[in-house]
């Protein structure tokens, strides 16, 4: 695989690179983000450290792509059914929070990366980007069926999903069950999803 | 005032304390929370380290409270107008995610809470328990007029609330701005807010 992190030169070693990244995910899973390093990794891989610089500038980027490997990123399925899609959606959402890796590494990586807006923009592209816009397929599919309004703000959704996940995994520690996805489920399906600026303001 | 990482009694030299507290923060505005040691409060303090760590085990618990005490958790005023008063709650909660020490902190102080259970708890009680009791007895007030359903989730609508504006802040990058505000609010207000577990999956 490419990493999203090297020079696709550098993207020549594949059997070392899967090895790396292995290592990289085995490390974080038995000590913890914050106390792994560039050497316990090249130590766990087999490889030289300097191995590891060639590809990645430092601990952050390496995890990044550690990561993104085992983020779910899917198609969603066209299921002839809204309801199903959406909540296909969110269930992947919470697969990729609820991931012991992702989760506990994720706070302190974004702390790593937030004061490098280039690495910050790689780091998106590598989690981020591809997931929402294979979701942001599923839910234009939904408007098309005219199970959603015509104006969904898509970003908007996908905020709220991933964010409420996200703030339950590492904020108040509560669950993320099936009900918490059938609620958000819900809050779009539900909603008569006006865009924001609209001067309604009638509550239901 | 007292630090909630100390004993009471500990908690004797208001003076001092309130030093270190405003150092921290200092530190924190000028070199970013990986760069705050506490050798660099206890200089910008004017203090030794021994009195730091005689209120706080670490620096997590330092810059803990720190943060706490710029973070509002307002009473909301009764305005006798739902509307108002939850977007008096949202805007509260975009004032504490924008402002950028703890914004820029929050993500490397949760990774060193985070495998620490009694230090996360502590961190919630100083961060969170208050201003969350706070919004919900808003949200209470506004099911008591009948805007809102009796079975209203109030930790799930902070859950919404406060994971969405924090993953706009962190994760996508995206502004936390007045229309933003306002669509958090109607989610509430113009949602049926039926309770999850319920079996009723129509789209609206």
């Amino acid at each position: 695989m490419a990493s999203v992190f090297s020079s696709p030169q550098a993207a020549g070693g594949p059997r070392s690179l899967a090895k790396i990244l292995d290592a990289a995910r085995a490390v974080l899973s038995e000590h913890g983000y914050p106390a792994l390093t560039i050497e316990a990794v090249a130590a766990a891989a087999g490889v030289g450290k300097s191995t590891i610089y060639r590809w990645w500038p430092n601990k952050e980027a390496l995890v990044a792509d550690a990561l993104a490997e085992v983020f779910r990123a899917d198609d969603i399925p066209d299921l002839g059914d809204t309801h199903a899609e959406l909540r296909y959606a969110v269930d992947m959402t919470i697969d990729n929070y609820a991931n012991e890796d992702i989760a506990a590494s994720l706070p302190a990586l974004a702390a790593g990366l937030l004061p490098h807006p280039e690495l910050m923009t790689r780091f998106r592209e590598a989690f981020l980007f591809r997931k929402r816009e294979n979701i942001a397929v599923a839910l234009r599919r939904a408007v098309g069926r005219g199970d959603l309004p015509d104006d969904l703000d898509t970003d908007l959704v996908q905020d709220i999903w991933a964010g409420t996940i996200l703030y339950r995994r590492l904020m108040t520690g509560s669950s993320l069950d099936a009900d918490l996805a059938e609620h958000l489920v819900r809050l779009v399906t539900d909603t008569p999803g006006r865009r924001s600026g609209e001067s309604d303001r009638e509550s239901a």
